[in-house]
């Protein structure tokens, strides 16, 4: 068969019927028993165990360095044990600030008391569980004791920072408030302390996740005015995992930097608090009123400070190493036990964490036992099968990263790919990773079916992108940050997925004390359908990995998907040169001074630099050689192939997503080193495709954007070099 | 010198300097006269008039029928003579309800009984005059006495009861509950009306004028919780002016209609409320969350219901005629007296107007002033003007109207156009009218000069225009309805204008008790350099018209306009198509059921009617025909005519507006009978150009579409036969 053949095929039809008949990677004669066992895969799938599991393991609260968190590690590590695996548990020591001193209070112009105390609600014994609820904070916070003015800074990101500018105020030596939402939270103290502010406070605004969306628990799933969203702000886009261990594994006995050093603990004190909290502030606030997008939900004028409203904020962590246990759990492969296919969810959680994270790990855990049955029917896969429950993953992916940065070496050589999941829920199937997956991933979508509307999970997707005036051809996201996988793809180079399901389990219990057990049955994933969905899915992705004669990545799907970033790079770059000379021609023309409201403040803003033309063409030239060779790629007639020439096409193909690493890693931040996928830089989790030229247009550094345009292409040289091996391999 | 030839230069060129030597319609011998008589008019003009005006006129309210009403209008016509003008009131007896019995109460879940009263404010005793002040309600709802469920309708208009539809919700005996705002008020009703409801409560959300907006009354210029939004109901669409004597004047002994057979009065009750009395009754609603654009300011999640809340609304009106009182003050004309240049605003207000209409009515005034003393310095304009001051426009246009019905015959045989004016204050120059006055008003928006930004008024406009993307190049809007043209253009066919300045005046005071003389002087155009401004651009317009050589109307603009229109009716009917299409083909893909969450109402929607191609060419040929013969019109010399020839021109041109009525009107509303421009039937103030046409597409009424077509074509022949004499009395 040809690479490219199956898949072509399965996108021109429907595969209710196809998918009896062909899989991607697998040769006529293994397709059958591959069905086969997909079939009993499922069938061994309980819900019920989903719904046990997140009880128990959501009884406590159960964030890094917890008794109960340890509790559900080695429980969890003696089920893998019961069901057939070598199961571990592998403990790294890391840095996990907790809070000893949270202090805000307005001084000025009246006298207000943060409670920052969430309260419970009846009919949810969870969220009664007093003290043993972890504070709400954010973790790698730096200590601190300022007191000053208050700036109300909208969601805290760039543009809302233009938007000061225009209007004339610094946030320099003040305080700053900013919501919850548009952005990664620890975005926001991160360009605060740049901007000069000396404290950030967060609150959850009631429009972003409150009463503006929905009835308030316990009526209904959203934010009641005491829910507070806990989080961490460490600067994850530099680097993530262990602050005091960058690079390498925080074994017991590490080389440890001072916390004080550390480079991604935040430059100033930052506290998240409710908004029943935030609305005094807010209310005392005056100078200009907010502009319209920035307008929150509640029942007041929003203004924009600085002052009269003055804070005082005082912070003081415990400082302290914690013990992260990560569980790992093996089934050997019979016939390729050192390809590796990863697959984990984490177990840690800022409070009982029902959604986030022990949706997924339950329906992992449950894809993990059926595992187990299969191999104990004598039905064992063909590459090993590795499964993971992460620690520490809140405080800043730490479990994960640790992990990956002690093994990195093995894992390199030996990993296929990695399948990470997280919170999950009602609804639409979402997944994102690499491209050369993509085919393979949209092919199980179109046979797997969706609970509630009995069609595949594929066509229900598509259905929305239709609404929404798209093609209904389902695509992978690329992958910035934001869950375990980040370490595996930007680190390590391994090719990975994220998925979920969710757009029908929408609520305010993110990082609160009330994402419970029962908030969960009640809002999010009644019956646990999609619990069984989700494990249907990511075990068919792991199954047919550790199965497939030829290794289910395409390139012509990875290719086009490279061809349309380049081209939303240049256009970005001709956007912002067209943007830049239409100001600079309504400057001319005096706009803005003329449109400008004389009784509210305006500064004339700055003419902008014209946007030079960049050479793109070695970037065109590569990714056009690319098309070429993917093309020859996927005509590579495999079921002619050698049983040597497969093993070498394998591995090829398993190392291609390395291919796209570069040692020297993006600038300002060697640890991402991915060419293709990183998480912005002023974003967070928000992926940046291309980063190293994308963000380089974006900060106006042409001069940079020119380099890193060189590099990439050398990137891309590099991986049509390595498609050649792949090509010569495949030769009759 | 050629009709469109000083028009054209004016453009190209800036008119600081070309004003001084040419004026469209001014011959080269008359050019520097009328300029040096503008600046004559322009030193007359004081802001103290307008200042010491506006807190006599408002300093009690003056409502249709109040004993301070006829005192403004008595002072007026007193003013206007001591300027020299002959001056009377032509009084009406028209219908106008008071409330006797107001009575909202929420009967279930809970109890709660709405206070239908604003608070008076510390700092404005205009607001604690106590039973002066005209209780809150919205004039022409019929008496009623019914109890139901509540339903949340949004702004009540028709793509709000598609999306009711969509969720399966019918409001079919229920009363609805819909925010002011999204269309003319009295919409709400009409619609609920034919929805079935029993009963139509209207409140302002604090989103569309209250705090989300800016600080509230008296801190700021926007509506407290208490503050009340009176209005007509009246079904102005069908006709406007007193509901008794549809098409004719509502004098003394006029044949009346009785009040219950009146087809302009609502069909069910219905009352204003504060948002303070509108949020009880909303909390207490369950049902589905509204969609996502539904959702106003106020601090809850807002339900749709049905009820729970279940509320009792009861209301009985003072049915009794009240006299209105039209000031009509005239200058006749030196040359042309049978020549009438209108120009008109209201004097009544539904409590004290400063804002409205007041703020317009003073610089009609100071703008009538200033011409007396032209004429008593020897500078009588050539045609008459004639200064009027309306009573009775807030509760349906009716003094306006009467009096255009009354004079039907002489108004069309005289009247060169109307101008009109209304509420105004601080910001830009906001122009629309006939479009045949186009050119001339953008020439005379290039030499008044913005008080705050010193360009002129048009370039202040067009930077607008820049910023919001557009070419800058300053057009008049269409009229639909709203003031006091309305009788002028929609059913006498005589050229109109409406104009004012704002858009850096705004705030929640229209309509309630807090429109006073201290709110207005405060946030709305403090020191009335913006009533100065509307009183210089008026005049010029008034001054121009009256004395042109030949008058400024211009053609090619209006067919240019014309053409545009025709566009955008091709464009809706291709646009509906697709959209039918669209619709159709998700359907066959079973689209909205994959999409929808089955925990929510879902009703899928029924396939549409595929949309037919019509047959737009008679407008196509008609409108091409058009533009050659506008051609020739612009190429007539004028300068090299006789003054007969010149006569028979001016007569021409002033009456072409009237070749685009059609005697039968509208389909089922024959009162409006022009053909280019009317308020929406759907939207109340809101025009449709093309209207005949326009609407029938809207509503998917084809057969009558065509028909339509034919009738606009006829009347744009009529307008080709019109020009056609233009074109001969051209001929040297």
């Amino acid at each position: 068969m040809k690479l490219i053949y199956i898949n072509l095929f399965l996108l021109l039809l429907t595969t209710s019927v196809m998918s009896q008949e062909s899989i991607l990677g697998f040769k006529p004669t293994t397709v059958t028993a591959q069905i086969q066992l997909e079939k009993e895969f499922d069938s061994k799938l309980s819900a019920n165990n989903l719904d046990q599991w997140m009880k128990r393991m959501t009884a406590e609260p159960h964030y890094v360095g917890t008794e109960y968190g340890r509790k559900n590690a080695e429980w969890m590590m003696n089920q893998f044990k019961s069901w057939g695996f070598e199961a571990k548990i592998e403990t790294y020591q890391v840095l996990f600030p907790y809070p000893k001193v949270r202090l805000l209070e307005m001084t000025a112009p009246g006298k207000y008391t943060a409670s920052l105390k969430a309260e419970s609600v009846e009919g949810d014994k969870y969220t009664a569980q007093g003290e043993a609820l972890l504070p709400s904070y954010n973790a790698f916070s730096t200590d601190g004791d300022v007191e000053a003015d208050l700036v109300f800074v909208n969601y805290g990101i760039p543009s809302d920072y233009e938007e000061l500018e225009k209007l004339g105020i610094s946030v320099e030596g003040k305080i700053v408030i900013a919501k919850y939402a548009g952005s990664w939270r620890g975005i926001k103290p991160k360009l605060a302390a740049e901007k000069g502010a000396i404290g950030c406070i967060i609150y959850s605004d009631p429009k972003d996740d409150g009463y503006y969306r929905g009835d308030v628990y316990p009526k209904g799933a959203f934010k009641n005015k005491t829910g507070v969203q806990r989080g961490s702000v460490m600067d994850m886009p530099t680097y993530p995992g262990d602050v005091l261990t960058p690079g390498y594994g925080a074994t017991k006995n590490a080389k440890r930097l001072k916390w004080q050093e550390a480079p991604t603990i935040t430059k100033i004190p930052v506290l998240p608090i409710s908004y029943e909290d935030a609305l005094p502030l807010l209310s005392a606030l005056e100078g200009p009123v907010v502009p319209e997008s920035w307008k929150g939900a509640l029942p007041i004028t929003y203004h924009i400070g600085p002052g009269p409203a003055k804070v005082h904020l005082k912070l003081e962590f415990q400082w302290d190493l914690k013990p992260a246990h990560n569980v790992i759990a093996t089934m050997k492969g019979s016939d390729f036990p050192d390809q590796w296919v990863i697959r984990g969810n984490h177990h840690d959680a800022w409070v009982h964490g029902a959604a986030d994270p022990i949706s997924g790990m339950v329906a992992l855990l449950e894809e993990a036992r059926a595992v187990g049955e299969l191999v104990k029917a004598g039905k064992r896969p063909k590459r090993t099968l590795i499964y993971c429950a992460w620690d520490a993953e809140e405080p800043g992916l730490i479990g994960s990263t640790e992990w990956v940065e002690d093994h990195k070496e093995e894992l390199k050589s030996k990993t296929v790919a990695y399948i990470n999941t997280d919170g999950s829920g009602r609804g639409f199937l979402n997944v994102g990773g690499s491209h050369s997956l993509q085919a393979m991933v949209m092919e199980i979508a179109k046979s797997v079916t969706d609970p509630q509307k009995n069609v595949s999970v594929y066509e229900r997707r598509s259905a929305v992108d239709l609404m929404n005036g798209g093609d209904g051809d389902n695509k992978l996201y690329a992958l910035g940050s934001g869950s375990d996988y980040t370490p595996f793809i930007q680190h390590a180079g391994i090719a990975s997925l994220n998925l979920g399901y969710g757009g029908e389990n929408s609520g305010g219990d993110y990082h609160t004390i009330y994402d419970t057990y029962l908030h969960y049955t009640r809002f999010k994933d009644p019956g646990f359908a999609y619990g069984v969905t989700l494990a249907q899915t990511a075990g068919r992705l792991s199954l047919r990995l550790a199965n497939a004669d030829v290794l289910p990545f395409e390139f012509k799907q990875w290719q086009n998907t490279v061809s349309t970033y380049l081209k939303e790079i240049i256009e970005l770059t001709d956007k912002k040169r067209e943007e830049v000379d239409k100001h600079n021609s309504m400057l001319d023309k005096d706009v803005f001074r003329l449109v400008a409201d004389p009784q509210k403040p305006f500064t004339n803003p700055e003419r902008k630099d014209a946007v030079p033309f960049l050479d793109f063409s070695p970037l065109q030239n590569a990714v056009s050689r690319l098309k070429a060779k993917t093309d020859q790629v996927s005509e590579i007639s495999t079921d002619k192939l050698s049983a040597g020439q497969l093993a070498k096409i394998n591995q090829s193909l398993f190392m291609s997503e390395r291919i796209l690493l570069r040692e020297e890693g993006l600038p300002r931040r060697s640890w991402f080193k991915h060419q293709l996928y990183a998480p912005g830089f002023y974003t967070g989790y928000g992926v940046k495709t291309l980063p190293g030229v994308r963000e380089a247009i974006e900060q106006d550094d042409w001069k940079e954007a020119q380099e890193q345009i060189e590099i990439l292409a050398g990137t891309f040289k590099g991986f049509e070099q390595h498609l050649d091996k792949i090509i010569a391999a495949g030769k009759p």
